[in-house]
């Protein structure tokens, strides 16, 4: 009987912690995810509550430097500011650390994984031995998990991407606000909100991050090129990560991401072949009927675990072969944030 | 004094009618439009109902074979069926047909017309003879005024566009599904809907035109493709159409259409070049304050005459001065549809 192991997620009662809780909720017997003994860690705010896993009451403790000790595993998802201040303690303690957030996900020591591509980094990794994990940015990890297959097999030597990015990606209040400006929206009030400057209510815009006046880039498009860059170079079989162009726009969508993608292989190759590729690719499920118009959309992707791939075709504006585009909807809090988290540990806890 | 001339609109009652009224009403007094005699045409279903224009009270008429007398232009945004059994006969009247369907834009015969690009077509074309002009696809007008002028001055060779359409480009009852749907959802209900296929509210979804077998393009990306193509080379400064690759997409939002666009210009050319390009565009309005975050939405463009530009920035995956990205959004509803018919028949009175 192996040694009975705790995880703790900080940030207990946000949306990534809450879904965190979903999966494990539902994890087979078999699966070692449902044999974590699992604590909460939170703010004042949420210090008391109680939230319920695998059909246990689990009362959310408050978060101090002295909560780590006993813990295996520490899933961070309260924000950069809160990862930057603790996690170095939590690893110090001999936690390994899975950061949602991006404060780590540069640092070259720290292993941007996503296991379907890099699983290998975990090597280095071991159970009682303090380390810091960090979980990629959501739109990131959807696209790296369809484009992966792809490089490796064919090649990509660009990446055209234009997002449409759900806003739970801004956490629980912010699909709160989009639910509630939408209710006032349709009673004639006016379409006001806190979370976000522009009004998300049938509406949608440029992502809400940060603008640098040189490149132009938002802090959410620069994430995508850094990280897709990292993961592709750190892969189990390292490809040349492709050159990439990334637009990200939220629309009114609750929690799922979609992506259109516009690709440049290296080397011409038939549909078929790109089929073929994908219909085996981890944590990828091809949704693509031409026939009855049935492709990936937020809604098919909501609550499920695999990255929706359709609306593959040949792009007509590049040579033979060489151009494909694709279009691919992924639920942002689970394959986004933390299913990828929880697959982390898993694999970790598989390995013993 | 010259003549009063008569306008008739087919379709009396649907979303894009409605948009010209508005229009028309909001004419000022020396706009030849506000000089217009308007009459509505409409289906038994709409016959005998009464509409506001200027002031004055317009019944709906029934639309018959013989509803062309005396009348100098007809708008007809009724579907296409209707257009292809009705405009012959109203050209063959004497009409000068501004039709809003597809029915007619790829004839070689027919000019498809962008006032702001090609209205030299309108040279041959008179009050009092008959002729059929074809108002092209909303999102076809829309990247056209914001491309055109980039192609003139610097030469486009490709461009990538993910669209992020509006449900009025399906007319009025998508728009009130839309909000029906919305409304049942935020009160628990399920999503269900007549006009779209897929749930609308908070999801989005692949365009709902059919999908060609073959090439696995749908109906308006295929739109978008020919009509861009057919209306470049008919400029009035004509310029070799970039190669394209659209991919068209529906989003849960009112009436203003979104399009992210990934640039590759012919020649090198700095960012500030085309700035300056955008910001003289007849139809463009330059939206792009980086320090705020301020960006083209549908919010900010419904009601509009103007497409919105903005996020211009250039494009990290290209050789440097080669590629740019950018974003629009313009209103379907008027540039996309009732404006683009309103200002062609503007050139025809203008000149008399």
């Amino acid at each position: 009987m192996p040694e009975k192991r705790t995880l703790a997620i900080v940030g207990a009662t946000g949306a990534v912690s809450r879904e965190a809780l979903a999966i494990l909720d539902a994890a087979p017997e078999d699966d070692p995810l449902a044999q974590l003994d699992v604590r909460l860690l939170g703010s004042p705010r949420s210090a008391g509550q109680t939230l319920t896993c695998r059909g246990r009451d689990i009362s959310v403790e408050l978060f101090t430097p002295d909560s780590f000790a006993g813990v295996d595993f520490a899933v961070f998802a309260a924000g950069g500011a809160v990862s930057r201040d603790m996690a170095p303690a939590a690893a110090e303690a001999g936690c390994v650390v899975i950061d949602n957030s991006s404060a780590f996900r540069m640092d070259e020591s720290t292993p941007l994984v996503v296991p379907e591509i890099n699983a290998d980094l975990l090597t280095d990794v071991a159970i009682g031995r303090g380390s810091i994990l960090a979980n990629p940015n959501c739109s990131t990890i959807l696209a790296a998990v369809a484009l992966y297959p792809i490089a490796r097999a064919l090649g990509i030597e660009r990446a055209v991407i234009s997002t449409y990015q759900a806003v739970s990606g801004a956490g629980g209040p912010a699909m709160r606000e989009l639910l509630a400006q939408t209710k006032a929206v349709l009673e004639g009030e006016s379409a006001r909100g806190r979370i976000f400057k522009e009004p998300c209510a049938f509406n949608l815009f440029s992502h809400d991050s940060a603008i640098d006046p040189e490149s132009g880039r938002n802090v959410e498009e620069e994430k995508m090129l850094r990280e897709i860059d990292k993961i592709f170079a750190s892969a189990d079989e390292p490809v040349v990560p492709p050159r990439l162009s990334c637009t990200c726009v939220r629309v009114p969508v609750l929690r799922a991401h979609s992506e259109s993608i516009n690709l440049t292989l290296r080397r011409a190759a038939g549909e078929r072949e790109l089929r073929e590729v994908l219909a085996v690719a981890p944590g990828v499920r091809l949704r693509d009927d031409r026939a009855n118009n049935d492709f990936p959309t937020p809604r098919k992707a909501e609550g499920g675990d695999e990255v929706l791939v359709g609306r593959l075709r040949p792009d007509p504006s590049q040579d033979e072969g060489r151009g494909y585009d694709l279009f691919l909807s992924g639920d942002q809090l689970r394959k986004g944030a933390a299913l990828n988290a929880l697959q982390i540990a898993r694999r970790l806890l598989e390995r013993g």
